[in-house]
């Protein structure tokens, strides 16, 4: 494995993804601190101008002005792997064009997810499905997409649970946070004091999207068989996604059992990935949780903040299932979620990293 | 029936549900302006200085004082039905106590809900069950309970359903605003950026509610024999419970007969009773629509304001029909639900009424 | 005066403050019922779907569709006065041409507030103003805007005040709502759990147009002198614009004489102006009023509702004088604003209306 | 000085200032670990059932019960230092027992701020006064307060600048966050859409004690003479309180010799006390801040995180001095400004401590 840090781009760097992206690789162990791309509206100004966090922008990049550039000066300039945070619809044609100049993508954008020569992919649950792709031919980059933020949430917990339960339906509703529509985003005049239950494609994509990863497991083909019913609403909370959800289980396992599953889960242990936080359930066991604001960050601390998927509320009363989830929109469900996806990446021999 | 207006009172008349009683009967049609009556923090003040509501106070009554009494003095003093919005485990003594000395209790306290001498009951839903119980016999009070708040709201839009569809299953989650903890209630602290999924006993609530008042309609006998999955949360919404509603049908009518099924629905037209909205299900088309600013008053103008359900976002995929809906809590979920009630009790004359 | 009701026209009628015009002058009884026009955005959109206010659209225009229109059109199709809701900066070249085609405009934005041919108007603070505009020659159109939503509110408490405090000094800082923005307007992810202190050159308006208003009353001659010190925030509140104003007297009238100022300050009792509130300012006696909330509808019922400012919290203590002022930053901050002055011309006879 | 830490308890430890007392510390170098007392609510409880804070609750203490224990107890159990934040009211008679046994108090209550035999204290300002307490004689203990959380934040960025612009009159507005009113604290239906502008008698603490601290400088006798006119509000954000302040000024300095005092105010650098931000003002240069989401916790990072008072939107035009300002409310404003207190008690020598 290469010793060197490659060379890396985050594309959408004035947004809200974008910026967790840069937040997360400022400082990352494995790869160079990254160049900062952006359209016409954020071009010119500096990270710090057009910075959205709560936090403050790192340090060493603050000062550094945004650019516009297409895939050949990326390629020119060197760089090897991007990180997109580009809308749905645009971020389509420049990611191809990278990769048919070598340059790997690790994209939030949802136009390749269902790409066949790619892998929409969360380590933890269709994890070997990356290394089935193989390291790409020379000349070509990875193409590896995180799925819908409502999507990364869900199949955390779920994944564990399929082969103990294997469930008949699965029932989703969300409450989804602001920050799931980027900046500017939602009017504040539309979500005060009320909540939207309309979110673009997103029931659609989160059922799809579940199904895939789901599907996706060890010994498994093609999406997973079994209706996942969608309901999506935003309500006005920052960050973190809540969702309710019952499976209906045909199988009858022990209370026991399913706890014990959900502990056991950590496929990626030993694997030193700097962002893969351990275990990646975290359950917690007050009656009231969990909640967005106070479970948004679980993982912490370090480099897997906002990445662990927190759970509670567990009501067992076969064949029902049903459980609350939270997890971080934008961390596990937009850039950490494609970090994590890299790190994997750069383990599996796939791509060059300075590990 | 008596033309005379029967002398009434609230029970609660500090509190948040006990206020929208008082705003709903101070000028009702056939009903006396109501006597305050109040615990022991509220006792003495006038109801201008406790109100909550943000519509000012009714003029005539903002400065009268809440009193403290029991049920001997509301008795002696004549008043023949009372509202009662005391706090579930204190309403059911004094509640008993005036059924006892011949008052009619119309309450939106839980303790009495599921007592075998009183009616669970939502006028276009069960509204043969309140005169199943006749005319109460000399010197005893009629016992009428309105449901819990999330209960109410979805039974309106799922009782016409229940034949077309025949359910194998019904799953909700509810989005429920602050006001159905009433005042204080919630603190803020605990709700700013944020969403609380757990209200104490809301989820049993909801699904046994709902199933003894679907299991009322003619010809049924005993609860509806259907699994109802409940998840509850709140939300930093003031008024208006959203809830996502999934049914899992046995039967397959096309989607054409669902509309038609909910637009046929009105079950109380011709009565007469001021406060049934017509209809009482609105259909919304709107893509995003029911929203809680939005469409917490549906069923204006009028006595009915807040009465109507709506139902919007209606995906019909057999065998799965999903849709969201949205009533007022405290409006058709609380004090105008019992409001209705009393007024079927006087329509067909169980109480007397100034009709 | 003419019994006609002249033709009118909403400029920008798919935005916040357009939609204001829009619900007051549907069933305005001088005025014809609008044309909606509007820009690139919302042209050929129905008003329903455009809507962005709680309480539904007017039914008779809920379908009309909004249409792209110049001055030319306007005149052509015989529109004689124009409600301008369009954006500062735009409105002012389109609203130029239609004065000079002979058409009045009553103007929200800012960009002819301080035109020595026109007048920056109150009704009830600078009403004469108006008058010694005189009807507008043949073929020429009246132009009356009015001030920025901030002055609105604080000319109207602190008019009646002037002549006895003779104040040294007016200290203002805002509350304001998220509607002040319009919509799309503060993303949500701005403001949640924040209040940010800056609106652009709100401060100065605020400062600039309260003195062109306070010094023109009867007697006065140019703009106040006396230093307005403003502080402005936008806070997280739909509507009504909360202000804390201290003013420094140089005179010492007893408690009982401010009281008594706004008491009797009612200039347009009796002019039989539809709009105007009566009194215009509401003084609040509860110890923690006016709020948002609770306040921000006041001047109800009828066509006045949310034309009064309330006034609360008021400390004197020589020579300092403070108090919390509310006003609906949409209604008497803006659409109301106009419509009133409007009202003031036709009952004047400077333009004709269908009186 | 004593290298011995002394041991310490948190009086009100089921509150929200009291679990920042606790947070800040539970692993404090100077300090032992704080015994847990509380009152009747949270006694037996563990401090995690009891936690409000956002952060987990530090680990070594999450399992601690809250205990009950008077001032004879807690002498007994030998500690020599407690940190109080009971209700003011409730304080007042168990800090001046625990006084009398040789417990020394830092209290956030207000009960003994402008008690002669202590000393109402914030280091950069007022600094000198607690020296002059010298070092409480045998069997007596040290009474240090902490001002009102709005004081907190006015004084540090005014202090500099008294000399420099000798003010004629202080104007301050405040936007003050929810836990400034504590657990449960201000309802949730109470300020949702909303601002209420009243606190009760919080504009009067705040004007007298910013004078006591302002008056309280080297050379200095005395509360400082100059009016301070205050308006408190409180609006919806969780923490970090926003104060818009005008000064009056007689003298005319440049806006560098305004800069400048702020950028070379740092009395207590080199004291090396944990707990000290440097600087203590932070001045923000963007144009829409402070803002309390991004600069609540100015001072970061580590002990010092939400110490500092951060300036921005600076106005100068002589005589008047604009700005706005935001500080903590409960750590800059409450636990964090007594933990720092009893710091420089003890670099003084006036307390044991573990240096």
């Amino acid at each position: 494995m290469s010793e060197e840090r490659p060379i890396t781009a985050v594309l959408g760097a004035g947004g809200y993804i974008g910026q967790h992206f840069v937040r997360l690789l400022a400082d990352h162990p494995w790869f160079e601190e990254p160049l900062l791309i952006g359209g016409e509206r954020s071009e010119g100004q500096t990270l710090e101008q057009l910075w959205h966090l709560d936090e403050a922008p790192p340090e060493a990049l603050a000062g550094q002005r945004v650019q516009a550039a297409g895939a050949a000066t990326l390629a020119r300039r060197g760089v090897r792997v991007v990180f997109s945070a580009l809308p749905s619809g645009l971020a389509g044609g420049l990611e191809r064009e990278l990769l048919r100049r070598g340059v790997s993508v690790f994209s939030n954008a949802a136009d390749h997810r269902l790409d066949p020569s790619g892998v929409l992919l969360v380590p933890e649950v269709n994890g070997d499905r990356l290394r089935a792709l193989g390291r790409p031919r020379a000349g070509r980059g990875l193409l590896v997409t995180n799925p819908n933020c409502s999507a990364a949430g869900l199949v955390v917990p779920v994944a564990p649970l399929l082969s103990l339960l294997r469930p008949r339906s699965i029932h989703v509703s969300t409450y989804q946070a602001l920050s799931g529509a980027g900046y500017p985003g939602v009017p504040s005049l539309a979500i005060t004091d009320n909540v939207v239950p309309f979110i673009r494609e997103e029931e659609e994509k989160l059922a799809r999207e579940s199904a895939v990863l789901l599907g996706g497991g060890p010994g498994r083909r093609g999406p997973l068989r079994v209706p996942i019913l969608t309901h999506c609403a935003r309500v006005g909370t920052r960050d973190g996604h809540l969702e309710a959800v019952t499976l209906e289980a045909t199988a009858r396992p022990t209370r026991a059992a399913i706890e014990s599953a959900w502990r056991a889960f950590d496929p990626l242990r030993g694997r030193g990935l700097p962002t893969a936080p351990s275990p990646p359930v975290v359950r917690r066991g007050e009656p009231d949780r969990p909640q967005p604001r106070k479970d948004r960050w679980a993982g912490s601390p370090g480099r897997a903040r906002g990445m662990a998927v927190s759970v509670g509320r567990v009501r067992w009363e076969p064949p029902y299932l049903r459980f609350f989830l939270l997890s971080h929109n934008a961390v596990r469900g937009g850039a950490g979620g494609s970090v994590l996806n890299a790190e994997l990446a750069v383990a599996n021999g796939q791509i060059d990293g300075g590990r």
